[in-house]
């Protein structure tokens, strides 16, 4: 894994202000710089623009978020749980997809929820200790993602994944990644082919960079690449994270994912999701009824990106930009979480795992 | 269709030389500026960067291109065959796929080897004369391609395309565009979604401009959004053209068109094929022979456009970029040509269909 880390945070001291420090992912991989946000309008942007993306990564992030809250000195308990409540709503509002930003965001409302007036003076720090928590399991459960996922790629030579669920996406190790290193650590190398992800190039930009930074052999292709190699029996695996999951097993994932699901089935090559339980959307029945976010027309307009000032599509014709698109649970073979596997999910074996 | 005319041709005249001006396709859309070649280097060169593409355009302009040869005043009639023979070799090492290269330079090759010595001196206009027919049938076989395919299209709303196989990638009126220009001139208007077709952005830049040009309505998506659109029903039908099509109907084009067919099949949607019958290579028992263009890494590498400077795959990762893929003609609906319509191709069907 890359030396640079996704998230680093330094808590409120003796005056200086709370810090969330990202990786700026907009910049990789030609630079490798961070951005440090010392205010919650500066995190929202941040989530917003993508300088942090991935979906473990948003939560995690949001919640480090909510202590960059400004509590005044004279506030009283209510607004002091006020100011907080706001600030979750505020970021609640950066990213409408991945529902673990929301999930993250629920567990630092209930230790709002939770502190009586008399302790009132301690919920900053134990905000700051709730997202330093967040941040700790989501590195436990990337680890044992890789550990129950590895064994379905033990025949495998070659996996082709899409957009990036590895380490920048989360805080170690990754979701869809996570099998690869896992297997990498034990000497089971397995070579990579990875979607460059239009609109926004994070298999290029992000998955090539951190796979190639951890000795890992990595093979980019354009989107449109990945149905001839699987018809040339160059693909073994599909492994791709997940933005939401509804209760049924249908995934919410990078637009592009679908896709490569039907590619998939068509050519009897498994296809995996890794996502981590808090991934799950268990009140969404199906995954028809997860929000889509529809990203800004300029990220197709401009494919030369939007500071080149080329348009490459003509102002005269039209642009779609959903950022997600949803496959059904019919063509994943496995969900891979922290707790195991769910072969050929759907609601009865979902509830099972989380039973 | 828009004013600006793919291929002209200006005959040698009076001491000034023959020239080849090409509408500059790299250009597209933001600046419509014109190439004019009257040396072969320069019209070989024209072809390998893609300033002319499309399977018919390129066949054309290498036809012209044979005029552009130099011939000594003193040579024999031999060396004049030579000289042009020496050309006709060149322009074919140009770009490997499309057949229908190979087809317009064996018809002047027919010319050159047809002509007694004391014709020879007729030769240049021959060819002259060769060339503009080849153009000139171009145009007409777009029409009747039109003419044919648009029956299959008269219940659809939308159709989606990938790459350019509009007037841009022919004479006129193009291919896989023929039957939507046709409808559009009969009041029938289909809304028509353009995949960008990365990495080079053919739909983006020239599929997306015609049409608007011509008054269509046309949406870009990258190519990772058509399965997505297909599962919410939003494309009623696929069509595409060709750069080769061996004797079984296996069907050659653009990267990303075999996806596209999966996609298609797997959601009960026509896939159409739309080329004239100089793509057929009917030496070719099976797709799987076609030889496929492997073009430059940096395409894909500088996904902002080399002149950017900007790398966004890192230089530690692999990278490939076949130019084209095969979709097996199960896969096909129906393929469509200046003579008529091919449903359901097979060896069989397309023997009937030249015999």
């Amino acid at each position: 894994m890359p030396d640079a880390e996704t998230i680093r945070y330094r808590a409120a001291d003796s005056g200086a202000p709370a810090a969330v420090d990202l990786l700026d992912q907009t910049r990789l991989p030609g630079e490798v710089s961070r951005l440090v946000c010392t205010d919650l309008s500066a995190l929202h942007d941040a989530i917003v623009r993508l300088v942090v993306r991935g979906a473990p990564a948003i939560g995690i992030a949001a919640a480090y978020g909510v202590t960059l809250a400004r509590i005044e000195s004279s506030a009283t308990p209510d607004e002091v749980r006020e100011t907080y409540r706001s600030a979750i709503d505020y970021l609640a509002t950066s990213r409408p997809t991945a529902v673990n930003l929301f999930w993250a965001l629920d567990r630092m409302r209930t230790v709002v929820d939770s502190l009586e007036d008399a302790a009132i003076a301690e919920l900053p720090s134990r905000l700051a200790a709730e997202a330093i928590q967040i941040h700790q399991e989501d590195r436990a459960m990337c680890r044992e993602m890789g550990r129950h996922g590895a064994p379905l790629f033990s025949e495998c030579r070659t996996v082709l994944t899409h957009c990036n669920a590895g380490s920048l996406a989360t805080s170690a190790y990754g979701t869809a990644l996570a099998p690869i290193y896992y297997l990498h650590e034990q000497g089971h190398l397995l070579a990579v082919y990875a979607d460059e992800t239009r609109p926004l190039l994070q298999g290029a930009r992000l998955t090539a960079w951190e796979l190639s930074q951890a000795g890992v052999n990595v093979t980019v292709c354009t989107d449109s690449m990945a149905g001839g190699l699987m018809r040339r029996g160059m693909i073994d695996a599909v492994v791709v994270g997940a933005d939401r999951i509804a209760a049924c097993g249908d995934v919410a994932n990078k637009i592009g994912t679908y896709p490569l699901a039907v590619l998939a089935r068509y050519h009897a090559i498994p296809f995996y999701v890794v996502a981590p339980t808090n991934t799950f959307d268990l009140e969404l029945a199906s995954g028809d009824l997860i929000p889509i976010e529809q990203r800004g027309e300029d990220e197709v307009r401009y494919a030369s990106g939007q500071a080149s000032g080329v348009m490459t599509v003509p102002r005269e014709a039209n642009v779609i930009n959903p950022a997600f698109d949803v496959t059904p649970a019919e063509l994943v073979s496995a969900i891979i979480t922290e707790r195991g596997v769910i072969e050929e999910p759907n609601a009865v074996r979902i509830q099972e795992h989380f039973g």
